[in-house]
Formats: C-alpha cells, structure tokens, sequence
C-alpha cells in the first residue's frame, strides 16, 4: 500500500464512531475514500463528515474488498467476526474493541508509548481500554526516568465510556428526577444520577471486574514489562465526558513531584495543570472535546519512599478511544505499515 | 452531673445539625431540655425536634449557663470562639468542627474506635472529620486482626459534604443547565455539576488539600499509632449524599478477602454488601440515610504481598457527623464523663 489508502470506519453511527470519523477528518487523514459501516438497522442513515455526510452501508464479510485500513469501534461480537474478514480482503484493521487486546498476535498500542509495537502487526492492531490509555501517556515518561514498581488506581469514569445510550439514561434519569418522575434504569444496574457505581464491565472470578483487570492487564502489555504491578478500582459517575483517575506510583528511584512536573510537561501529548493554589488543576468538564492528557494535583506520597500521587483527566472519547485509533493509523501509513503480512492470520 | 442533661445544638439550622437534632430525637437521647442556636439572623427560626419545633435562639458567650452538653456544628471559627466558653460554663463540648480536633487536649473520637480517649477529655472532645470516620470504622478490626502498614486511599465526596448551600448549588446547577442557562457557581470554585473536582477544603503548602491531610493526620490521632501510613486523594463529586472511598490497605500480617469479609462482617456498625455478581456491592444513592459504614468490593490486591482494595460508603451527614457526634455523647453519659475538669482549659 504506498497509494492513497481507502478507509472504513465500522460502528461509524455509535459515539466513538462519529468521534472517529471527526477526528479522521479534522486531522486531514490522507484517505481517497472514507466508507461507513454499521450493522443492517443504520443501514441508509447518514453521518457527518467534515461538512459533508457519508451513507452507512451495512457491514458484510465482503465490505472491506479495496479497503485498506478499516477502523473498528463497534463492540467485540462485531470485531470478532468481522475482523479476520477484513484482514483476509488485505485491509490492516485497527479495532477499539477489548477482542483483540490480549490475543499475543496483535499489537496493543498507544503510539506516545510503544509505537514500535506496530512493526510486526499481523493485520489487527488493538486500540487499548479509555482508562488505561490516559494512564499509560503519563506513567511510560516516570517509567522511563525512574522505574516503575506499582501502580494503584481509582478511577472516575464518564458515562460516555458506555456509548450514547450511557449519556441518554443519565440525562433522562436527571430529567426524571427533576420533575419528579421515578428514573429507570436500563443502561446501568442502577441509578447512575447523583450516584457512583463501583462496577464498570462484567465481574470476574477474582471478584475485579473485567474493566479494572483491563486496566492491570493491558498497562503491562504495552508497556512490555511484567515487573511493573497495577491494581485498580474502578468506578462510574455521573458526568458525561472524560475520565479522571487518581493515581499512586511507585518508582524505583526517587522522583520528587516537582521534577516530576518538569519531566511531564516535556512529554508527548501530556498537558500539566498543576498550580492547585490558583485553581488550576484538571477537571472533566474542562479537559472535555480536547486531545490531551491533563496531568495535576501532583504530590510526594510521604506514605512511602518513592511515593508520588496524581490526578489524570482525558476525554475518554477522544484520546480514550477514537483519536488514539486514529493516531495508531497515522503511525501506520507513516512508516509504510499498511499491509497484511498473511491474509489468512485471523481465520483458523 | 448524674441528672438528665441539658443539651444544646449549635449551628442548629444547618444541614448537620437538623440531622442532629433529628438524631438526638430518633436515638432518645436523654435530655431534660434541648435548646437550639445560631447565628443572630436565624434567631427566632424554628427547627424541627421530633413533632415540635424549637425556637433558634442567638449564640452568645453566656448561652451555655445551665447547659450540660453542647454538640456544635457551626464551622471552625464558631468552635474556637464559644467552644471555650461553654466550658467554662461547665458545660462538655462535642465539637463537629475542624477547630480542636488536632489539640492534643482534645480527644478524637470515634466510639467503636477509640471509645476509652473519653476518659481523660478536658471538655472538649473533637468529632472527626466525615471521611476519616468511615475509613477508621473499617481498617480499625482490620488493624487488629493482622496489623496495619498502609492505606491508598480516593475518596467520591458528596456536595452534603458542603452543607445546604453545596446541596442547593448542584441542584440549582442542574436545573439551569437542563433549561439552557448557564449555570454559576458560587460555592464550588467550578461547576459541580457533571464534573468531578480534585480539591476540598483549601491548598496547604505541601500541595495536598486540608480535607487530604485531615484524613492523614486525623487517622493516626484516632487509631494512636504514628506507625499507620495513609495517603489521599479527595475529590468532590456531583452527589447530594454519601461518601464513597476507594481504599487500598496493605497490612502486616496476610488478611485475604474472604477472611476480611468475615472480620467486617462481625464489626460494629458495619455492614458488609459485597456479592458483586449479584449485583451487590454500597452506592452513596443506596446507604444515604441510614447509620451503618457499608462496605464491598474486598479484594486482594495481588500487586503486594499483603494487600486488599476494597470499597466503603457511608452517610456523610450522618455516620460522618451527626450520628458520630450523639455516638460521642451517648458514650459520654454512659461513662458519667459530662463533666469539665478545668472550667478555664481552654481560655487562656
């Protein structure tokens, strides 16, 4: 593929797929054509792109004949099937779905972190979970300069996290509430106004939900180091966009919060807001629509040696998911990536 | 003082002490009269006590005369100036402020904690700080079943928290932004609503929030062991009522889950609510209005040797003050410890 590739974006009617389109627009994405996939029901439908709208087509095993790159972000039952499909037509697919993060033939990348992990693709490359992204961005630099023994993290999750039916059940329960009807709950397993569910994803036998072992899992895949020890706790809140985590790190050597700031704010993509005594510190609703990792409040953790805490926001929509899939893109029409090495990889 | 008590209520019109008054009610707190007091611009309002209603009278230095225990919850500055005074009254004071609580003449009580600090009170004895109470009920068996090392801790903070003025600007928020106006804040230094904020209480030189430190320090002077490391993170979230903590503990001895579950099980004031899979497990919406420190989502932590996460809710308003403080003074009667030992202690 050295031609201007054909792009597919599957899912291109849920949030993350319309953030995509936008975010592959905005950035000018060299595309000599951009296709929108979805299943039968938004078949017709329009989405916009740029000033323009592109009709969804329904997605078939045989939609990505031509296409060169397709961009998933339409749940794991539709990555799963589909995927090896596209990868059979020789389109190099990058999924937002949790289908391919662990699977050791796919790469699971973050392109401010482990873009050399691209290199040996197969056809499939992982876009990682939201939480863990915006963690990664601001725990590879500390990495990098002082080591990384352990990681505990509590995080503050958007409802956009659940897609837009995530943002209409909170809306419409504050509605209900506030005219005094009794709010149902259909997204969440209860009432997500006004409250704080700590239950993201499915449970799992160890009793950590899936989202949080997401969180363990895939912040040492990416960062390829089994030695660095995560453990999460994670939680829903009743705000629409962004995430926020807070974050205690290990190092392995000292690193004091302020040379800390220092290092974060040389690092990629990362914007430290970090004068709390003047108000300045990130918040969703102000990090919202933006690309970057906002990194404050951070502090020596007196509690331990080589202690440090911080507070990380990101709009989960954006760098938590359609503009890191996006980006992964650009990493690979960069360095010439865009092929698939065996076309027969994913279908067993 | 072995008769049945005059008790006072000071700051009786805020949202702490109408739950206090309720509480005294509800809990048949022995009082031959109950008198409520405010400022001088709620002078002459009445409060709700049971069926009845008391009359607000003024705060002032000579109000204490005859008054055998007077709980406060009026804000610091209220605390330092007449706290003083009613001792010298003769009357004991438990006190809801931040004022005296790191007094070392103070004792700071939480009854299923540390109930024997009492015994020694020169008057005054200090009621903790909302999320430092539910935390301490918690680790407290925790520490004496297999020793205590560290405690990681974020806490979901509701706008209760606040008292009214907090409660009315989400509300107020809320509702201007659902009917398209833009929503002020005047309480909050951003907007509450649908956001989640890093900071309560003010910046203290070492960047952490006094509301961060209070959890800190305070944890320490409760369980009196300097040997207990905890760190903080606290966030305001856009809740009405109840705390929800994210807590990691590390202790001495190894503790798993299962057993920790069993332990809590067993402890005072505690209920556990943890079947995940069943969709058991403590929101803020679930335990607001009731007594008990909720707790679930106890794991082990695998990224330690000796470490467990787990999730605590409780009623700010009530475990986490009013309920805590008439804890405090029921603890009081029984040990016949209304009584001040120094009229002038504190007057100096």
């Amino acid at each position: 593929m050295s031609s201007i590739p054909v792009v597919a974006v599957v899912g291109a009617t849920g949030a993350v797929g319309r953030e995509m389109l936008k975010t592959l627009h905005d950035r000018g994405f060299p595309a000599s054509k951009v296709l929108a996939f979805a299943s039968a029901k938004s078949a017709g439908d329009l989405v916009p792109f740029g000033d323009d709208e592109l009709e969804v087509h329904e997605l078939k095993e045989d939609s990505f004949d031509g296409v060169d790159l397709a961009i998933f972000s339409a749940g794991g039952a539709t990555s799963t099937k589909f995927a090896p499909h596209a990868v059979k037509s020789g389109c190099t697919v990058v999924d937002n779905s949790a289908a391919w993060r662990m699977d050791p033939r796919c790469p699971l990348v973050v392109p401010e972190v482990n873009p050399d992990a691209l290199e040996n693709h197969k056809g499939i490359i992982a876009n990682p979970n939201c939480s863990t992204i915006q963690m990664v961005v601001v725990i590879k630099p500390i990495k990098d300069a002082a080591g990384l023994e352990r990681v505990v993290v509590s995080t503050y999750q958007a409802v956009s996290g659940t897609g837009r039916k995530g943002m209409d059940e909170l809306e419409r329960q504050v509605r209900d509430l506030f005219n005094g009807r009794d709010p149902e709950n259909n997204v969440y397993p209860c009432q997500i106004a006004f409250n704080i569910l700590p239950h993201i994803d499915i449970f799992m036998d160890n009793d950590y939900t899936k989202e949080e072992m997401k969180m363990v899992n895939e912040t040492v895949k990416i960062l390829d180091d089994p030695s660095v020890k995560v453990t999460a706790t994670c939680a829903r809140v009743p705000v629409f966009f962004s995430h926020a985590e807070s974050v205690n790190v290990q190092t392995a050597k000292h690193l004091s919060a302020r040379d800390c700031r220092a290092l974060l704010s040389q690092a990629p993509s990362i914007a430290v807001l970090d004068n709390p005594r003047e108000g300045i510190y990130p918040t969703p609703l102000a990090c919202g629509g933006t690309d970057e990792v906002f990194v404050g409040r951070i502090r020596d953790d007196e509690s331990i040696e080589n202690g440090l805490n911080m507070w990380i926001v990101a709009d989960n929509v954006r760098k938590g998911a359609a503009l890191n899939a996006v980006q992964i893109a650009e990493e690979l029409l960069k360095r010439d990536l865009l092929r698939v090495p065996d076309r027969d990889a994913f279908l067993s």
